[in-house]
């Protein structure tokens, strides 16, 4: 372990148990540490002999991390931990609240060049490799539209915020594109595709005792920037079918870019994914892209960056030389 | 135009017409000149007002090209123009020989760092885009296997293997990929598909007056490289049907990267391109890293480059502020 590449896990629900797994696979780097909020002598690693501390120790080690990759969630512990963590380490993260990027960027920009660090943020399939495919495709095909189509998955901020409205007990969401839409994409339509038209929403929603069925309907399909704007499907059933049918997290999705060159000659991009697990494919984008912040951190850069910043290249355990004989 | 960034080309075949083409729809560049080796005063512009020089005197307009974008061929122009240009411009080209890309990458870095100059090698669909999809899919998913498919489309290179069959006037090839292997590397099969197995080679030859047809359909079946390791079907058609059904250049193809995570979770990335004219797409994407080229070179950065060593962001003309906010 001695010559790898050091790195901790920030937080360890399922995306930092898929960090661990990812590094496994990796032959140039190890697993240094993982640090938690919770208790750290009842955390139980999938990994023998990493060390387990926690979180408010965390600055004590900042000698023993070459990266660390944040695992905490969007909504609250990133746009804490992310700024917080960038100013004493190498980061990685996978924000994924689209409309914060902006603030979110500036926020730990600033933490890591005061810090002499570099924090890539927002990796992972989406914000992350579907949005290095939506810039390959605007810069190859600047004369057409493109569209980002997303399932059939669960997505996990839409399954949490069913579980927050009252009488839902636990619930799970799957996004789901629409074939008609998809096909208007390929076609070279170039038609302005709508959310509501791209996507519908089927809600698995297991209620609590007494709740009001029509009621929980309601507030799902009204609840705006959610579900408002889609064809919503809302089905109750019960807790044991929700844990037999609905525990796997699969996900996936297709971004297409469809334009013309010359004097209208159709030309047509498209780029699908099918995860059987988004929580461990999402690990595996971040432990590619903290081997480019190594990198990135031993040439003296400091800053934040995105995966649009990132050559392809510094994504591989392989030299340049080999890449351009083996892949080019 | 003064501000914009001037893009020379070297070459004026169907890459050559199809950068020009690709420059209208770029809004910070501009054709500041053409250099042809044939009679200057006798080519034809598809754009008004952009000057035509021969290829002997293109030293002395180092002054005005910001970056030359190569357009020749990879068999005999490439080799010997790409480092005698790249000592003297900023250069992007299509070298396509997948074989001999370290050495002309070698050639290529020695004179532009010698000159002063970036040059990007090898840029295209393959090499190129889908060498980009080839590496992304080995770094994120680096226990699985990956598969390029080509087609259907025409191959210039086996089409001009072809017109050198003694006995042949004319003649195209279209590379078809098996539906049934596709399958397999969808599949998640992990077979190391062959070549042959993957793909199959259509031709359609138009003979030469008193040719011996069966002596050309041996020497084509037999050719190494080319078509001895696939099935390959000879066509005898008439000039005239050559010239109404297949004078169209369309290709498209596949990459497909389809791996394991944890312990056997199950992922793939698919990338498809279809297009209805390989030298006009071709020539995006050449146009695309002539940008990149012109900001590296602005930045100070010196020698050969490829597609790897890239940062996405540099192809686009928007800020990396506005790519955050619209694409991230």
């Amino acid at each position: 372990m001695s010559d790898r590449i050091r790195i901790g896990i920030a937080g360890y629900g399922n995306l930092g148990r898929g960090v661990e797994l990812a590094l496994a696979q990796a032959p140039d780097m190890a697993l240094a540490a993982v640090f938690t909020r919770r208790d750290p002598g009842a955390l139980k690693l999938q990994s023998a002999g990493v060390p387990v501390h926690g979180m408010d120790g965390i600055a004590d080690f900042t000698a023993d991390i070459d990266v660390l990759i944040l695992c905490g969630g969007s909504r609250t512990d990133l746009p804490e931990q992310g700024p917080a963590l960038a100013a004493l380490f190498n980061t990685v993260d996978s924000f994924d609240t689209h409309a914060k990027i902006p603030e979110y960027f500036a926020a730990v920009d600033e933490a890591a060049r005061r810090g002499n660090r570099i924090a890539v943020i927002s990796v992972g399939w989406d914000p992350g490799l579907f949005s290095l495919y939506r810039l390959y495709g605007e810069a190859l095909l600047p004369e057409g539209a493109g569209d980002t189509f997303w399932g059939k998955g669960v997505s996990q901020g839409h399954s949490d915020a069913l579980r927050r409205v009252p009488g839902v007990q636990n619930a799970v969401q799957y996004t789901v594109p629409s074939a008609e839409a998809m096909a208007r994409a390929r076609s070279g339509e170039c038609a302005n595709l709508s959310t509501r038209e791209k996507h519908v929403r089927d809600c698995y929603v297991v209620l609590e005792a007494g709740a009001d069925a029509q009621a929980v309907r309601q507030a799902i399909v009204t609840m705006p920037d959610y579900f408002a704007d889609y064809d919503t499907t809302v089905n109750f059933i019960s807790a044991a079918e929700l844990q037999r049918e609905h525990a796997a997290m699969p996900h996936g999705g297709y971004v297409i870019r469809s334009g013309t060159t010359g004097a209208g000659t159709r030309q047509m991009l498209e780029f699908g994914l099918k995860l059987e697990s988004n929580p461990e494919f999402t690990a595996s984008v971040l432990v590619a892209y903290a081997r480019a912040a190594y990198r990135l951190g031993k040439g003296g850069e400091v800053g934040a960056r995105t995966v649009f910043d990132i050559a392809p290249g510094l994504l591989s355990p392989k030299t340049a030389a080999d890449l351009r004989k083996e892949l080019l």
